[in-house]
């Protein structure tokens, strides 16, 4: 069977893949055979094999500390090895508490107790097995047991409790309701504890997952009354991987903070419910009726509260230290034994995690095994290759976070790149990255064949932009966080890539008991098309990133990203300005209580402090000198160079990214050292890209945001000087 | 009772009005006197009037044809002499049809039978008297008997049927169920009828008028699940009032159309109904998923359809004449009995209408009672007033059309401006009419202090306008259609305001049962402030007209305003062509199919025709002259002009606005004569301006454009004649 499959692929090779005449970092004499080096690699991959390790991988539950995922990363290994790869598990121990106690009631003014449950479908024997199943709730919930007043806070980020304000509500002492979405869900018990919340129920409201959205599983993808979205809670923003140790690895014998001292446990107990359990809930609350914004899809007039709606939320834990196994799969390079290229998926899940994460890692296991067929009939990588399959990524990026730091200094000095995916389906490829590696990836987003449409997936993402209001050009999006290439780029400065496919692939399975294989067959990616072109998609960056001549790291693109980044900051301040003008000349005018029904005794808004100019022009002044550095390195020419000239000039350029990091990091979070991108502190997932200052003028803290300047400046300088070095090689 | 309050509202004087140093059209010496007779205006205005007249107005449902509507016209009637005005009602014989067969059920995949009826509340009386209640039905929808297939069309206007054809989905033998609201409701069943539909059926969704938007009667104003919008669905935009009789008065004998040449009654059956009876419908259609803005609030995943869902729907009316009381009551002038100013508000109601019209027929009637009072006095008019009741404005504004068709010529002669008002509560003042009222209209909503903020109507009216996105400066609206002063302006040429005060008072009652006085009482103006508000500005213009030494007509806010309209129409075109060629670039680049989900199998959009340029030379070169006309004209100081010369000017000033009609009308509705408004053909009551060319590019008919380029420019070379001619009086 996999024989005669491989011919018919090969057969429709002219219509899956595009040759080119130049690719970046290629010498022209070596286009040739990395062309058909990519052709033949094509020609391995079968969406066969992606459908059965799916329905492996996914038959049962496999989260963290289950004898399944164990049994995962075992098998991986067997199958990496009988590839080619030297593949072995690296072990950590890391705190990861299963639920003991879930009970969440509404006392007053009537009563109803959740059922915190999602129902098993009978066309989905996956969602019938029963304990097996992962109970619904937030990793890293602190233990609770409280009883107040519940008020409804949209989705609990900043903008809610300036709504809020307005109102007169205040939140402390009482227990909030927030929907999903809006942020990473991490930052509405964050922010709820913050505004002195002692308890916090998370929901998805059915607008955002539900039937407002489309029919329902079975019949359809999404969220049925009765499904919970699972999730970390871990104040990720601060620091991912082990809440027990910041910065260094969770091996058996680390020293170990205190669990009541771990900053990223949370400061009161959260927990999500399913949207036929808030519903009770929420109609029981009184006050004031939301600002439209927040309306959701249930079938109420929503209210904020505080009360009647009384409930009590209890949560108790096992705080146990579990064993997660990375499985990390080393293809030796021919040439440049010290070079990795890293490639990564996790392979942990909430329950079966069909979509999220085993869409992706059976992608990435047909690279490997293609590249290991294309190994086995003579192929040698210049570079070594690095095939991962993280553990524990769900509850908080903690097998690559642990990995990475238990490794960071070789990986420092090793890693050219490391190029991340994880769940993937139908639709548009989309990606983000270090944009020294655009260039790369906008040739490569030309070479890959949309299985659909028959144009390039550029092509077809360009039609997407420009459907959307976009102008239709590829670019690469700026990393915040959400998957495994954080502790890669923010934490370590290695240049890092994530992508995938969507868009078409909509569903409410999202870490819940339906997202299973049957789900997945049915609404994601049925033939594994999609799967197929992930795996041509990042199988080629690894490839060119493993061959190239000159490492295809490219600076004009990053400029024009970066100068993007340095005016948006200006206009953010100056968009700050004439708000607050506004604002208080709308005060001075009264206009916000003459326009006010006086029958809503709504607080009246007072002036704001006005906002300084503060002074880019160091910043300004060094973008200048880079961009002259930076037009100087791109007008060389690289073809010629002696081989001792580029291997230096390679070194070089494999840890330019490292020039992006301050090692002091960002403020009140050092673990995120990277100057250009971090998660939002009050965002979470959502990047903020040059973050130091952007957080700075966004809180309004104007002493920081000029500090941030500085080092802004000092980094750009830096990385501006790591250029000069190279020219200096290539002169 | 009566006199104590007359005392302490006189006592408020300084808070509830302002007096000028300058009124638009009086001579200086004449000011101080308006100004006394204003205040003594106000100071007979009672609250309590208004609250024991919606009282005993609204007791009973009072819908045309009904014995409690004709007894609530001679009660006025008794009024009104009581006053001292010469009143009497006019009566007409219109058709108007009562609902005798109403059936609406569901007869596949499952049944259902409409309920069809809005359940009576215990806290409510008038909600309790059964039978008196008109059933909920749309008048004027034709006799049926048909079953179909169903098709979801959210709106039903032009819009949603391009959406369907996106869809691949055609209506054509199907019936349809449409949302309310997005367009006057007669539009929904024209259109499906144009399209090929058999059926209509129209729900209020609980997103525009329901729980969605606030808590639901009698906990809070909005629409329970039972409460139907009842509504008449003629053609309005064909032409108004009595749909045997187009454009002649429906006198007892007149020559009238046979039922089946009426060219205004619907061509399909169309039934309204409310959320509860809809939901069963919605529910059962299967087909695709519909468009994310056609989402409703209902709790099910919306689907376009067609079927399975097979509804049956019939309908059959009692098609009888009805005679309409209109009441007509006339108080003389002292100085210019042929120049009448004239107010008015109907007095019929589809049940009990406390809101809709009673709250602004009660602050007319108060009007007239201090005036009234004011001659008792010795105070004297210079200009006859006239104050009307309108029956039989709900079925389509048969009262006033008939009547204004009717009196015509004598109108044309006589009528200084007509004042409309219709529903009225809390909140801020929204006035729309003819521009050249604009001045005048401005200095009294300066005069005029808002009841719950101290500050004029203007000044809070503009903070609402800043808050939402608006630059804060007064301008009266266009006026399209929807209440009586439709006949005034469109058809005669008279120079019409219509105004109100709303937004704090926002509800569901509408056209339902649960418009009652306990509702109103609650939820609208608890205190009547806003009726007293409404009397006095209404009040103000009719004092002002009556009294103006030159009538306040001023054509420098007109020209401005009517140059704004110009230029949309260019802007208009622009936008089209920009879009086309947007379009047709898109296309080209094949992006609507590479963006598209192939799976959903839409439609592939075709290139459009190219959008050309229009000849607008010679309406601009026309607006250049009239534009120094006017200049002219307002330079001209009125203050000295001796009696003879003002009684010249205004004898040419009361019928400038019928320098605007043509006689001809608006293509395919010769009724609409105006020139500058209009309703719109496929929007209903929203107004179009410049309609004639307007329209004619909406619709992309260019040789109709350019026509009525040329006849629009006719109108305005007649307009600036007649300035002309006003200036060489005045010269």
């Amino acid at each position: 069977m996999l024989r005669i499959f491989i011919v018919a692929a090969a057969c429709m090779l002219s219509l899956t893949s595009v040759a080119q005449n130049s690719i970046i970092g290629f010498k022209a004499a070596n286009i040739e055979s990395q062309n058909k080096l990519e052709d033949a690699f094509d020609a391995q991959l079968s969406s066969k094999n992606l459908d059965e390790w799916m329905q492996l991988l996914s038959d049962r539950p496999h989260y963290v500390g289950t004898e399944y995922g164990r049994q995962n990363a075992e098998w991986m290994i067997e199958q990496f090895t009988s590839w080619g790869f030297d593949a072995k598990i690296e072990t950590y121990h890391v705190l990861f508490p299963y639920p003991k106690i879930r009970l969440l009631e509404l006392t007053k003014p009537t009563s109803y107790k959740a059922k915190l449950s999602a129902i098993p479908i009978a066309e989905d024997k996956y969602t019938q097995q029963k304990d097996e199943l992962l109970p619904s709730y937030n990793a890293f919930s602190k233990d609770g047991d409280v009883e107040a007043e519940l008020v409804f806070v949209n989705y609990g980020i900043p903008a809610d409790y300036e709504e809020l304000e307005k109102l007169g509500i205040d939140v402390k002492g009482k227990i909030v309701i927030a929907k999903y979405a809006g942020s990473w869900r991490g930052i509405k018990p964050k922010l709820a504890a913050e505004k002195g919340a002692i308890g916090c129920i998370i929901y998805s409201d059915p607008e955002d997952d539900g039937y407002y959205r489309g029919d329902t599983y079975p019949e359809g993808a999404f969220k049925n009354e009765t499904g919970v979205q699972r999730g970390s809670v871990m104040d990720m923003p601060l620091y991912p991987g082990d809440v027990l140790t910041p910065g260094y690895a969770a091996t058996k014998d680390a020293k170990r903070l205190d669990r009541k001292d771990a900053p990223t446990i949370t400061k009161i107990p959260v927990l999500p419910i399913s949207y036929q359990d808030a519903l009770p809930l929420l109609k029981a609350l009184g006050g004031p009726v939301v600002p439209d914004s927040w309306k959701g899809a249930l079938p109420i007039t929503y209210h904020v509260g505080p009360g009647p709606a009384m409930v009590h939320l209890k949560l108790e834990f096992d705080w146990e230290l579990k064993p997660i196994y990375n499985v990390i799969a080393k293809m030796k390079g021919d040439v440049f034994p010290d070079q990795w290229v890293m490639r990564g998926n996790h392979h942990d899940a909430w329950v079966h995690g069909a979509n999220d994460p085993i869409s992706g890692l059976v992608a990435l296991l047909e690279e490997a095994r293609a590249i290991g067929e294309l190994v086995k009939a003579g192929y040698k990588p210049k570079r070594t290759l690095v095939y991962c399959a993280w553990d524990a990524e769900e509850p908080g990026l903690i097998g690559s976070t642990e990995w990475v730091e238990d490794h960071k200094d070789e990986l420092q000095k090793k890693v050219v790149a490391y190029v991340n995916s994880d769940s993937n389906g139908r639709g548009f490829l989309f990606a983000g990255g270090s944009h020294t590696l655009q260039a790369m990836f906008s040739e490569i987003a030309d070479d890959v064949v949309d299985p659909q449409t028959g144009v390039s997936v550029k092509k077809r993402r360009s039609a997407f932009d420009l459907l959307n209001g976009g102008d239709g050009n590829f670019r690469l999006g700026a990393l915040g966080s959400g998957s495994d290439y954080s502790p890669f780029i923010q934490h370590a400065g290695i240049a890092s890539l994530n992508l995938g496919y969507f868009a078409e692939n909509a569903g409410g399975e999202y870490h819940t008991i339906y997202d299973t294989y049957t789900h997945y067959k049915q609404f994601k990616d049925p033939d594994f098309e999609y799967g197929i072109a992930l795996a041509k998609t990042a199988g080629r960056i690894v490839l060119r990133l493993a061959n190239s001549d000159v490492l295809p790291f490219e600076f004009q693109q990053w400029n024009q990203t970066v100068s993007g980044y340095m005016s948006e900051l200006i206009k953010l301040t100056d968009g700050m300005r004439a708000a607050v003008e506004k604002h208080n000349t709308l005060v001075e005018k009264n206009v916000f209580e003459l326009a006010t029904d006086p029958k809503k005794n709504l607080a009246k808004p007072g002036k704001k402090e006005l906002i300084p100019y503060l002074d880019f022009t160091s910043l300004q002044n060094e973008m200048v000198a880079l961009n002259k550095v930076i037009t100087d390195f791109s007008a060389k020419d690289f073809s010629n160079l002696d081989q001792a000239k580029s291997n230096k000039l390679n070194e070089k350029l494999l840890i330019t990214e490292q020039a992006l990091i301050n090692e002091a990091g960002l403020p009140r979070r050092p673990w995120y050292k990277h100057q250009l991108y971090a998660p939002g502190f009050y965002t979470g997932y959502g990047v903020k890209t040059l973050p130091g200052v952007r957080e700075a003028i966004e809180q309004e803290n104007w002493e920081e945001a000029a500090d941030q300047i500085k080092i802004l400046t000092n980094t750009l300088r830096g990385f501006k000087n790591h250029i000069e070095e190279m020219l200096s090689i290539v002169e």
